[in-house]
């Protein structure tokens, strides 16, 4: 059996789109497209279903030609079960078995992955990490997401609910995180808490300078406007955005001593400002980091963006589905 | 071939003695005995191959019902090339390549493991951890080692070097440790540092009761004298016990994040305390959990004692040479 002649199909499901990619056994994406999410369950069941298709159709792919299918899904889920327990920005999914129903449709195997998960493999298998045994991702968005590769297996714990780097306690008893911890990593670097914490300088400590300009004309901050001021030289801007990177420097440095990975891969909206987080992370890194060994982990931006999670999700079915000595990678 | 009758020898090499057992397909233990530990390389090596002998006739077991040996060592090590680069408790063994001479004495495949892995492994095949998937040992000892064990696989990292959960940040920017780093985990919770701490507000800030009364008698406090005194009520005692506790629960919450796995087991000195250490450690920690799920991960005093080492050095062999489908567990 040639790999070079076989595929698996990534679903990336999501509030507002959801994207289907092939990938082949040389890990070569293919196909890539998107469609507006559908409402309903047995709509989004139907157009998981007809998309997979879709993808085939358009690269020419008969079905003896694939081996499998990954969806990567906002949860919680139980992957053993491959059900959708709920999802917050989706309504009416409760208890959904979208794996045996998308299978069912499809006459194809299928394997169910969390979005965070299957977005750090992607990076993995295809993006910032393809040279790691050992990679660590962490998604700087609206709030901290990751994911955690080790020796090509992703990491779920017993109970399905690891890989919550968000919520390690960098300044423990802390401010309060939504999750009923103290000093979470989310509560201290995510681009939301960022933004709430220019914001509140400005308004409790009467802060000035560029960001209280922003503030004042536009209503809000953005995590692009802290970061502009901070590259022009904005005082405020400034303290905000490393005072981000050094709680982030904690959270690397004990992802080196838990892990000792090749690599800690940044992704996400914060992650677009590159070596402007790079650089101060990197500084703030090295200052906490223990002198036994010499610094073995690299800090990267990922590079997949948007599309780390579909390649993920089609490099999980690879993982499942493909021949053992031949996965995805 | 039945595994019944088939076994692997453990060898657990340390400063002091060295401990030998035969383990067999169904984790059962037999033939355990120590030597006090040879002295030069060449007699260490002879000391293992006659020991190994010995602990086969010993049970009447033949050559050719043996699949291979474990050994666990003090490090660090070079786990791919099977070689000790130094011990600091055991001068002049720097750069021992001791599996391939304990295996070419034999003339049976040997595997190199840490000390603090193979004792993590050992209480996962035979002790607290037995119906785990996923557990962490901590051993709070002079320092802290750890030891992970993810669905039957013990975690090393890309360089070897990872696990370190003594060195996990508890208190950023806190008490320097002895390796560079500031608020690891072993400088709020290990033995000595209890003992640092309470020698410390006694000296420092005159704090008195009883183990003001010890220091003054014996010239130091050991955990014991702090773990006694604070269940005699000594306020001292208590306070730095619960402060111990504390710390050692932040890290745990840590594990959750991260590895949630089904066990958290403490071995070491400390944990001789029992229910006087799990009781505070199980308050605090329930108290930093989230609120999004329950707790699922049980905190549990290891089983095994001094002889998870040898008995997971064997475990380790099972894992290495014995049949993919009946792993020593």
């Amino acid at each position: 059996m040639s790999d070079s002649a076989k595929y698996c199909v990534g679903i990336d499901f999501g509030g507002t789109n959801t994207k289907f990619c092939l990938l082949d056994g040389q890990s070569r994406l293919s196909g890539i497209f998107q469609l507006r999410t559908a409402r309903s369950r047995q709509d989004i069941v139907d157009q998981m279903v007809n998309g997979v298709r879709k993808a085939m159709a358009d690269q020419a792919v008969p079905a003896d030609q694939v081996l499998g299918v990954g969806i990567g899904s906002p949860g919680p889920l139980d992957l053993a079960k491959g059900t959708i327990l709920a999802t917050p920005n989706i309504p009416g999914l409760e208890n959904l078995p979208i794996r045996d129903l998308v299978s069912a449709g499809l006459g194809l195997p299928c394997v169910l992955e969390n979005d965070a998960n299957a977005a750090a493999y992607g990076e993995y298998i295809c993006g910032a990490g393809r040279e790691a045994r050992d990679m660590v991702l962490l998604t700087l968005g609206t709030g901290i997401g990751s994911g955690i590769v080790i020796d090509g297996k992703v990491l779920h714990g017993s109970h399905n609910i690891g890989a919550e780097l968000g919520h390690m306690l960098v300044e423990p008893n802390g401010e309060p995180c939504g999750c009923g911890q103290r000093g979470c990593l989310e509560r201290y670097c995510s681009a939301t808490y960022l933004a709430q914490r220019a914001t509140r300088l400005i308004r409790e400590e009467g802060r000035e300078g560029l960001l209280a300009a922003v503030l004042g004309q536009s209503g809000c901050i953005t995590t692009k406007d802290i970061l502009d001021a901070a590259i022009a030289g904005d005082g405020l801007a400034r303290e905000v955005w490393d005072r981000g990177a050094y709680f982030l420097a904690v959270a690397c440095v004990d992802i080196c001593r838990i892990f000792d990975p090749d690599q800690i891969v940044l992704a996400g909206g914060m992650a677009n400002a590159g070596e402007h987080l790079l650089s101060p992370l990197r500084e703030r890194f090295r200052g906490l980091h223990w002198s036994i060994t010499e610094i073995m982990t690299t800090i990267e931006i990922a590079t997949l963006g948007q599309d780390a999670g579909v390649i993920g999700a089609a490099g999980v079915a690879w993982s499942a589905f493909g021949p053992k000595q031949e996965a995805a990678r």
